[in-house]
């Protein structure tokens, strides 16, 4: 590992004040992944099988929730934390899972960066807190989750910048 | 749907009062469902790559958080959920990744019921928060969550049952 920015990364810690909104990007739920993830991780019956899903609070066959989690991750990730020098994240302070998630939804995500400060700890590395909201086609918020990730600093041991107002 | 008790649901919303500690099983993490699982949802290099893992903060190849939370919703699906009167999660109160998950790891789950009270807004729903607690092989705890479930009554209407000291 170096102190010295790499031309890769395109997110430091110092890049990302408080206030800093970035669009992460939209996918399209498959249902087969759908009853895939859930035959793996969340075999209850309103994820795997329509007609119990019909009889369901969901009215129809829907998401696991940790399947949306996950694939707001993907978005994460590949749109964000791979231009990032990201040290992966403590965990988050709220999940909610607000409507549900079906096959064929599009789903897009957006992040606002909402506190930032270095780590006492580690001179080398800041915190930021970020405020995740992901919306489906119809305008609707799907999920909100707000926590934390850490992030490498592009100069060691400087102090935090200022919010903008 | 049915307000009448069904025989194949041993766990209603009167079934789970404050202080009832389930043992929830354990599994062990596979090494290809580890990259399986970063692949799709979480490309980040060190839960792809082991050169990229033991140059991170991981030491070595290590699984997504989300993977976790995922194996976990398992263990909770198969072992709890399925024989309960579930009617799914609004969100999660706090998650904590407390430690690395690793490939071949057994990580061992525990719930316990910190909160319960009847819906106002739906007399055949409870609500329950949950805390759940995973450890690995070593007794180390490598993730807490603490959120929210609603299970359907077993006698809509009545009052909440009292904790037991």
């Amino acid at each position: 590992m170096t102190d010295t920015a790499s031309p890769t990364i395109k997110y430091y810690w110092e890049d990302l004040p408080v206030g800093t909104t970035i669009e992460l990007g939209s996918l399209t739920v498959d249902r087969a992944e759908v009853i895939d993830f859930a035959s793996k991780y969340d075999p209850q019956p309103f994820h795997l099988d329509d007609e119990a899903a019909a009889r369901s609070m969901f009215g129809r066959l829907a998401a696991s929730g940790w399947h949306t989690c996950a694939m707001v991750m993907g978005l994460m990730a590949r749109n964000f934390l791979q231009q990032s020098s990201s040290l992966g994240s403590p965990g988050l302070e709220k999940l909610k899972w607000l409507k549900p998630v079906y096959p064929d939804d599009t789903i897009t995500l957006r992040q606002r960066i909402i506190e930032s400060r270095p780590m006492n700890s580690r001179p080398d590395v800041g915190l930021v807190r970020t405020l995740w909201e992901a919306f489906n086609q119809h305008g609707e918020q799907v999920l909100m989750m707000d926590g934390y990730g850490m992030f490498r600093r592009r100069t060691p041991g400087a102090a935090a910048p200022e919010a903008p107002v």
